[in-house]
């Protein structure tokens, strides 16, 4: 099969790579549609010495499926975290958090920016008929999302910031807008806040932030500024949500005054994936529209350029189409 | 009056220092015992730029209190935070987190290692008579361990461990016993093992900690290495609390990995001061028996030699006595 291939952060466009056989409780899945998303190109830049075919966000149909022939045919999305079952972390209901875990894409499995990709069963979610192929390619981001509010409370009284208006903080702020008091978008790019205001969602640039104004700031971006940015705007006793890719090697930028943590009573919270249900609930109620997100559509064949044009700043999402 | 005063990182014995003159909202206290803290300690080596009086733990009588002359004669310990009672902090009910705040000697007020004091009568907590003098001192220290309940919950499930077993992991370690389902201590000193061991508190070394087993870490030392301890023995969605007091100064030497706090979705949570009423409720009740943790007693003459017996490493509490 044709896939994309990352190997010592080179990417290529593979031909003859062997289509995955699923084990019994897996299903093959043609791949229909992938979005590129910030781990990816931070893969690209060395976060995490992957090789293989990258790619975790899809939608796609079951083709193949040992033990549930009746799920055939049957178009769904992904829960890319792959978990023992076993260990003391899967036993606690913490299976994203398995220390065997391997990750679609991501670690120890090839992932969906290929014409098929392999899961176990359970990681399948069925796709409702009322969500477009558009949508559901966004449910593993609207998902980890959606992390946030499994992880904190939000509510009416809460003031939210979030620091970020790319592919992930636009889908945070608008799993926001119904929940959140009041919510502010800090989005730096012209194209970030047209869309923002088309969603009716408040946006501010950087340099408008008032400091300690904020009950909850959710950090979108990943880079120092923005987590700088996040300890000034957070009141005492309020939360910083990290709800990005942040990288190891930057350690010694990061400005962590452990003092302010404990003199201001701060939380920081870190969050990553989310439920893949929650968010395909979301977008058959419509509550989230994530189609005005996409910025351009490539063919696999172009997925090099896809990702070029991923990388450059303000750009939102950008999908492989890899079967119609 | 006599005091210690506290003037570019020196300490010294002052007399002829004006004695406080109580505003018509405050009480003047004559103080009977202070007790030396880790913060005093930081504060000698610059971690504030503090010149006056220090001392915030203290036991002490109102002798004088204009508005509320029927306090006079009450024994009394202090919440150290003087708040201005208007700002949009204090009106959240979050006076400890006044920007215009005073504290207690650490911030624009002179504190307890004299023979007099002043605070706000609203600040000055009358102490049951059943409470002795050397367990009131503990006041306030066993506040700020207290403010971790009031934080985050801690119960019956889960596996705490507490990191240095210092004056305040001590405190932290006791308020635990009936509260956690496992509590460990790591201590690195034999006075300190002794004392836990009597306490039946568990405690292990620090090359004992098991990596990812706590569901809750608190780390009590202040120290880079504690830091680390912890991020390795909380589990994955596990919380650590910063219970200690940090150095900005050592800021680029904090090793935080944001990229592990959200790939194992921890949650930071720094904790400062706490709730002296609960605390002098836990000493009225004997759940807490600090007075084992007295390791000497200095006149006021003698608090500078009183200071750097408190700096000695693996010493625990030490008292001035200023009034009998």
């Amino acid at each position: 099969m044709r896939a994309v291939w990352l190997e010592n952060q080179i990417l290529s466009i593979r031909e003859g790579i062997p289509k995955p056989e699923p084990a019994k409780n897996e299903a093959l899945v043609k791949v229909r549609w992938a979005g590129i998303c910030g781990t990816d190109l931070e893969m690209v830049k060395g976060y995490y010495p992957f090789k293989g075919i990258p790619g975790h966000e899809f939608v796609g149909e079951i083709i193949q499926a040992p033990a549930a022939p009746q799920r055939i045919g049957q178009r769904v999305v992904g829960d890319i975290n792959i978990a023992c079952g076993k260990c003391s972390d899967c036993l606690a209901a913490r299976q994203h958090h398995c220390k065997d875990r391997r990750v679609l894409g991501i670690k120890n499995c090839n992932g969906a920016f290929a014409e098929y990709l392999c899961l176990p069963l359970q990681n399948m979610i069925p796709v409702p008929e009322t969500v477009s192929d558009d949508a559901a390619v966004f449910a593993e981001p609207l998902a980890a999302a959606l992390q946030i509010q499994q992880q904190i409370q939000i509510g009416g009284t809460n003031r939210v910031l979030v620091i970020g208006a790319g592919r992930l903080g636009q889908l945070i702020a608008q799993s926001l807008t119904t929940v959140a008091g009041q919510l502010t978008v800090v989005a730096r790019y012209q194209s970030q806040q047209v869309i923002l205001t088309a969603h009716d969602i408040a946006w501010i640039r950087e340099n408008d932030i008032r400091q300690s104004e904020f009950d909850i700031v959710i950090e979108a971006t990943g880079s120092a500024a923005g987590f700088i940015m996040a300890n000034q705007a957070v009141r005492p006793r309020g939360t910083i949500v990290l709800k990005s890719t942040y990288k190891d090697v930057d350690a010694e930028k990061w400005p962590l005054y452990l003092s302010s943590l404990v003199v201001d009573e701060i939380t920081l919270v870190g969050s990553r994936c989310g439920p893949i249900s929650a968010a395909l609930a979301q977008l058959e109620e419509k509550r989230v529209n994530p189609s005005s997100l996409i910025a351009k559509r490539y063919s696999l064949n172009d997925a090099v350029a896809a990702f070029q044009h991923a990388a450059t700043p303000g750009v939102l999402k950008v999908l492989i189409q890899i079967a119609s």
